[in-house]
């Protein structure tokens, strides 16, 4: 099965991305000097500033650059602080170190010990400011720690971080060309990149980075009734019949917060029943459209889920497309979580079917392990993006500049100012390669089916859902020794219920690891594990049953 | 005129703001222990990394952590990207350095010598990664140069890079106090603030950080619409009659995003005229109400722009607040730009009536220097912004956690998962304490007045508008020579209008210096001086001038 979907996988194979690439690799090599040694060994080495043991408890943030003789005390705070951090990282990665410190609000906002939130009017030194930085790190959640699996963005890259820290240094605005030249084109190639990946011939269409994944589902929404009805632009929703949208009961809340929030209202957001998987029923959706149209609703915009939040599962975007052009509907894939499966020749066919999408989340900071945040917004057809946000601001998007101001994108975004969110992303692709991001994507997946494999038939372990998942969720209750022999009803139910937020709590509370949990429909409280993390080994995945074994015995 | 007002800044004197928080420091510091040069010396010091010589070509990024033995070669990569930040920061502050090294994107596009935009399969060293570390900068816009006037985010400040620095080490999510502990209550303790200092009793209220402005702006639209007509929520805006927003034809464009966006339709929002200096005329805005209800819309929501994008006016508030009222409309003040202004003593007078607001919006990464990104949206009433936007997903805000869940702020927002932009903030806060955002402030208002006094009688120079500017914004044209004489007519518009471009191409290409330069309804570009880069100072403002005068002398 995976065999025949690896062989069908037209984008890898047809599209000759790969092969591409290595010519255009060699074609650019040929051009340019291949980087030496002597690149990095350039008139700044003379210059590198050396630590020097420096009391900062007379210094003050007035004292740092641009003060007069500033450098030095500049220098020698950054590097204070980078060694926090760079000691932050390396206990990251070690075992030993607890994932968190836990602490009640009414505890931190009461004054830990040096460490006090308030803020005053008078300057702190930067000797306070560095005790500041290092509590700040200490009672937080160290979200790259092997065994944090709390969220679908997890782990810590460190090429990504370099990324970041290069990113808040260049502290430059995405809007125009004019201020932000490479991380425009960065943005651009990249983009591109991504919709070759999808599949949309030669990676034309249009796209932006946006601030997360629940603002890119707002875009869809946005361009599809655009799309459909463009003089809502002008004239509002009153200019438009009454739309329909539909989504996945199991679909991600942001949709719903979009329908909301552009004047839909919820009500007008049909769920679509799912089959025990979570995965959308496609009959369901035509006799819903249906029942809208007869009711004289105008069905416009359906949502597919690549990897839903709980379940991880993949909508038949297939026949869901069939339905989508049979109704001339938008059809959006909202693969925010289950998007980096795409990088994957063996997983990918999960996605069977985005291409025919019109528009597609994919958050690189979930599933292939960016920092926060990197999430894009992808649209097949050009123009719509821009037709449907700009408003030709005279103040930013001069058309009288000396370049091709087809560069300054910025006036696409719902926002102004924009953050740089593409850079660290570029480096990490430009590090490990698109092969780079496949080991990473394969990786968490045989961790997944390892902990899938291990638990499934292991005594006091229930599966949420039938069958070996399809992302890295693993849904599943722990039933402990007490629960395990009563018959099932409500006062099972109801114990049950209790233990994924007892044995949470103890998790915290000691500090040894995070998972999450929640209920679903009528289903009790279970955890819901998510591997995206690169540090993670089989190892961590036994520290974790061990730990939810040892910490419920007595529930 | 100032002094007046300055004795008159009830915030002060009557909330005893600064004395407040002098009483709680002396609470505080009887209550912890000093924080000593002990705290820094702890073991972390013992396991510092010194730089050593490392050969990063044959390095890639699978060696580093999590890898087995990445340790080292992960402390020696990041100390190396740190030593090229390092040195740019330093750079960036010295004058005779460039303020950007312009190139097209073609050129970019096409390959600069070793640095290369595509995306490969294959994983690149770190070498070349390093090097395309050291050249995205080499090509990038220095924004914290002391001669870079283009945009409203300016500058480069020391403490709140060290906390981009540390946030993105942290690498978490504001949407739960389970994952975010410290940053959660940064940013509780911090809105509390500025709502205290926008004057709202005890600082009560709601707020949130946002992706920029403009989403501010579309919250407080959308918190409007919740207040008056909570039905749109769920059944869409054909469930309330035809509303109206209205905003000042010099407002920023993000309202007229907002208006689209959120189904309004921007025919919807009506704009305002204004007087000479780009303040609104309350008296057209009554009659514009009246007007809009005489056609039967419902008049909803005004917004009063404090700081405008291109003038830098300031709205008049308590004329406005009277209006709305009046006529029961929600009243928003824009405070992207002018919101720091509240940090001045001197004066926070321009926003007097800020108080009477139901909401507003305050850009920190604007006048008070934060990095990029930091936007509030502050709310006077409680319940309003989580009432307009939650829906309370299970797997995220469970309400059986072992703390207090009312600290699980995320559900207020749009967005799902949320970028930490509070703690560069809070830590600037800390450095400087409110008395250094205030000396800023000060200094820069110093600065454009600075600018103003010269150049308003200077030859060669036309005032946009009559009168000291309001905030930093200094508006002028620059008259060459050889246009000086000609008489006012359509060639000489027609010349002039091509003046500010041609300058600041010159400008750019020889990377000295860079200001903004737009049209503006019926006058023709002409360049729009901002200061908020604490590094500037009168010899940058006479540099600016210089320059100008060089480059447009032939035009």
């Amino acid at each position: 099965f995976l065999g025949q979907s690896f062989e069908s996988s037209a984008f890898f194979y047809n599209s000759g991305f790969l092969q591409k690439n290595n010519n255009l690799e060699e074609k650019i090599s040929s051009l340019k000097e291949k980087p030496s040694k002597d690149l990095l060994d350039n008139s700044d080495r003379d210059s590198r500033f050396r630590r020097t043991e420096t009391d900062f408890s007379n210094l003050y943030a007035r004292d740092l650059l641009p003060a007069k003789n500033g450098e030095e005390p500049t220098m020698q705070f950054l590097l204070e602080v980078v060694d926090i951090l760079t000691n932050y990282v390396r206990k990251t990665f070690d075992r030993s170190t607890k994932v968190l410190d836990f602490h009640h609000p009414h505890q931190l906002l009461e004054g830990m010990e040096g460490f006090n939130l308030e803020l005053s009017d008078q300057p702190e030194s930067l000797e306070q400011i560095l005790v500041d930085c290092r509590d700040t790190l200490k009672y937080g959640v160290r979200t790259g720690h092997p065994r944090f699996f709390n969220q679908l963005s997890t782990g810590l890259d460190i090429i990504g971080l370099a990324g970041e820290w290069l990113t808040s240094t260049a502290n430059t605005n995405m809007f125009t060309y004019e201020i932000a030249p490479v991380f425009v084109l960065m943005e651009q190639l990249t983009l591109r990149k991504m919709r070759e990946i999808i599949g949309w011939p030669n990676g034309e269409g249009d796209g932006i980075f946006s601030p997360g994944g629940a603002i890119s589902n707002m875009y869809s929404v946005m361009i599809a009734r655009y799309k459909f009805f463009p003089e809502v632009k002008a004239k509002g929703m009153t200019a438009a019949p009454r739309l329909v949208l539909f989504t996945s009961e199991h679909s991600h809340y942001s949709i719903k917060k979009a329908s909301a929030a552009l004047g839909f209202g919820t009500e007008n957001l049909i769920l679509l029943s799912t089959d025990e998987r979570g995965r959308v029923i496609p009959a369901d959706l035509e006799a819903k459209v249906i029942d809208a149209k007869a009711r004289g609703c105008v069905p416009m915009f359906v949502n597919a889920t690549a990897g839903s939040t709980v379940y991880g599962a993949f909508d038949p975007i297939h026949e869901i497309a069939d339905i989508c052009e049979k109704y001339n509907m938008w059809l959006h894939v909202d693969g925010a979580w289950g998007g980096g499966l795409l990088m994957s020749r063996k997983h990918r066919h999960k996605l069977s079917g985005v291409e025919r999408a019109n528009s597609v989340t994919w958050n690189p900071h979930k599933m292939m392990g960016v920092p926060l945040q990197c999430s894009a917004i992808l649209v097949r057809e050009r123009g719509v993006l821009s037709g449907c946000n700009s408003m030709c601001a005279g103040y930013l998007f001069q058309p009288d500049k000396q370049y091709d101001v087809s560069y300054d994108t910025g006036d696409k975004a719902i926002q102004c100012g924009r953050h740089v969110d593409i850079f660290k992303f570029w480096l990490m692709w430009k590090a490990k390669g698109t092969v780079g991001f496949e080991q990473h994507i394969d990786k968490c997946l045989d961790l997944s089916h390892y902990l899938y494999t291990k638990i499934k038939d292991r005594q006091g372990y229930q599966m949420v859902f039938e069958g070996e998942p399809q992302h890295t969720n693993v849904c599943f209750w722990y039933l402990p020794p007490g629960i395990r022999g009563m018959p099932d009803g409500q006062e099972k139910r109801e114990r049950l219920h209790k233990v994924a937020p007892r044995i949470k709590a103890m998790m915290m509370e000691s500090g040894t690891t995070m998972v999450g949990y929640q209920p679903q429909g009528d289903k009790v409280n279970f955890f819901r594990m998510v591997i995206s993390n690169p540090a993670a080994t089989r190892s961590d995945i036994d520290f974790l049953t061990d730990e939810i074994e040892r910490l419920g015995r007595d529930l």
